[in-house]
C-alpha cells in the first residue's frame, strides 16, 4: 500500500464517521445542522484525524484496522478521537472566516459559511462544532484503552488560550501591522497551527495507551511537524493562487501578518520547513518502519502544494 | 441560616472557584483573559452552579460542605463541576450580544464584551469559555463520586444543538418577526434557557450519584424550573426598566421575538410561572427537609425582579 492508497482508506473512514456524528440535517433545528455540515464536508483533507489514527497505529501496530471489527469499542472510539480533532479544526476555520476576523469569503473553493448562511448561523454552527467535538469523546462508549477525559484535556489545552489554538489566534491578530520578533513569530505559529497537529498526535498515543518513552517521541514529532505545516502555509499565501488553495491567497500580506517569509524570506522558510521534516523523522527512528505512515505523512505535510 | 445568607455563602465560593479556574491577565496572551474575565466577573448571580452545588447537597446531605475540607477532591470537583456551568452560561451571553445576534450594549449593567475589547476578541473570549469549561471537568483529580465524561456528556448535551441551548438561539432567531404557536415556543423555552437550568440540576445529581428515582426526580424539578426562569425573562423584559435588569428592556417586542407574554399575555404568564414552581415543588417532596434549598431557589426564581 502506498500513501495514497492509506489517505483514500483512511479519509472513507473518517468521512463516514463525522457524518455518523453530527446531527443529520432533517433535525431540528434544520438550519444550523446544514451550517455545520456545509463547513465540515467543503473537502477538507483530514490531516489531524488521520495523524491521530496512525499515531495509533505506530503505537498500537498497522494491524489494528484488521484485528478489531468495525463495531469493536476500540476501533470506534479511536476514530471517534480522530473526529473530535476534526471538528475543532472546522469550528476554528469558521470562526476565523467571519467578517470580524479574517473576512474571508472563500474556504475550500467554496463560500464560506458565514457568506451562505448569515453571521449569526456561522457564530452558532462554530460553537455547535466544538460543543460536539466534546460531546462526542465524553458518550464514547468502553472498553476503551484510555480515559475518555485524558483526551478531552489534550484537546481543550490544544484548542485553549495559554499556548492554544485560541492564544494563537489572539497574538496573530494583535501581531497584524507591527513588525513582530522571532520569539513572537514562534509563539504564533505553536499555537494557532502547531498545538492542534501535536494535539492530533498527542490524543492517539494517549488514546493507544503509549509508554512514556514513545508518548514523548511521539509529542516531539507532532510538535516538529505542526511548525512545518505553519510555515509551509505561510510560503503557499505568497506562491501559490487562491484557486490553487481554494481560499484567497496572498491575504498574509494585505493584512500584513507575521509570517515566516516576511521574517525571513521564501529561501530560509523552505530551509526552515525541511529542517523540522528533518527533526520530525529524528523522534521517530526507535519506532522503525512501525512509524512508516507518519514519516510519509510528514513529508506530504512539508510537500504539499494546496 | 436564610436563604440570603445561603446564597452569599455559596455565592464566594463559586467566585473564589471561577477565578482560580480561569487563566490570570498577566498570562499571555493577556488581552482574551482580560476579555473572558470581563464577562465572567460581570455581576452575575452564579444562579446555575448554586443550582448544582445545592442538588448535590440534596442527595448527599446539606452537611457536605463541613464533611469535606476545602481541598478534598469531592468538594472541589462540586465546585468545578458548578463553575463549568457558568463559563457556558458566560459565553453564550457574550455571542448572544454580538452584533450579528442580538446586537446588545449592556448586559448586567456593564458594556458587552464586544463594546469593550471589539468583535473578533469577543468571538473569541466566547470560545475559550466554552473550550474551558470542558477543560476543567476533563482536568477533575479524584478519587471523585463519579466520572468526568457523565458530567461532559450531560453539559456538551444542554449547550448543543438538538433540544440544548444553541438549538433554542437558531430557532429563537429564526421565530423572530414569525408567529409562533405553543409548540414552538415551548421548544424555544425548553432548549435556549431550560437545557442549561435543567443540565445544572442534573449536573448535582450526576456529580452525587443519585439513584435512579432521586435522579428522576430532580431531573424534572430541574425541568420545571427552566421553564418558569424563562417566562419569568420573559415577564420581566416587558415589566422593567433596562436599569432594574442591568440589559436593555424591551428588546423582545423591539426585536419581535417569540415570547410567553406576547403569545398568552401577562396574566396568564404569571400564573404559569407559578404553576411550574408547584410542579417543580411536587417532584421534591420525598426529599423533606434536605431539599429545603431547592426549593427556595425555586421560589427565588419565580418571584425575582432582575
Amino acid at each position: 500500500m502506498n500513501l495514497s492508497d492509506y489517505l483514500t482508506s483512511k479519509t472513507a473512514v473518517v468521512e463516514q464517521a463525522l457524518s455518523d456524528l453530527v446531527p443529520a440535517v432533517d433535525e431540528r433545528p434544520m438550519t444550523i445542522h446544514k451550517a455545520m455540515r456545509h463547513s465540515l464536508f467543503a473537502g477538507g483533507k483530514r490531516i489531524r484525524p488521520i495523524l491521530c489514527v496512525a499515531t495509533a497505529e505506530t503505537v498500537m501496530g498497522n494491524e489494528v484496522f484488521d484485528k478489531y471489527g468495525d463495531t469493536d469499542p476500540v476501533l470506534v472510539g479511536l476514530i471517534t478521537t480522530a473526529c473530535s480533532l476534526e471538528l475543532i479544526h472546522t469550528y476554528s476555520l469558521i470562526h476565523d472566516d467571519l467578517p470580524a476576523l479574517d473576512n474571508d469569503d472563500l474556504r475550500r473553493g467554496r463560500p464560506t459559511c458565514h457568506k451562505v448562511f448569515g453571521e449569526a448561523l456561522a457564530i452558532l454552527a462554530g460553537d455547535a462544532l466544538l460543543t460536539r467535538a466534546f460531546q462526542i469523546l465524553a458518550e464514547m462508549q468502553g472498553p476503551l484503552p484510555c480515559a475518555p477525559a485524558q483526551l478531552a484535556t489534550e484537546l481543550s489545552k490544544a484548542a485553549g488560550t495559554t499556548n492554544g489554538m485560541i492564544g494563537g489566534q489572539v497574538a496573530d491578530l494583535e501581531a497584524e501591522g507591527h513588525s513582530v520578533d522571532a520569539d513572537e513569530l514562534h509563539y504564533i505559529h505553536r499555537s494557532k497551527t502547531g498545538a492542534l497537529i501535536q494535539a492530533s498526535v498527542r490524543m492517539g498515543a494517549v488514546y493507544a495507551n503509549a509508554g512514556e518513552q514513545d508518548f514523548n517521541s511521539l509529542s516531539q514529532y507532532g510538535h516538529e511537524i505542526g511548525l512545518a505545516f505553519q510555515i509551509v502555509d505561510d510560503i503557499l499565501d505568497v506562491t501559490q493562487t487562491s484557486e490553487a488553495l481554494g481560499k484567497t491567497a496572498g491575504k498574509d500580506g494585505e493584512q500584513k501578518k507575521a509570517t515566516f517569509p516576511s521574517l525571513y524570506g521564501l529561501e530560509a522558510s523552505h530551509q526552515r520547513a525541511e529542517q523540522h521534516f528533518a527533526d520530525a523523522c529524528g523522534h521517530l527512528e526507535h519506532f522503525g518502519d512501525r512509524a512508516k505512515w507518519l514519516r510519509a505523512l510528514a513529508e506530504k505535510i512539508v510537500n504539499r502544494t494546496s
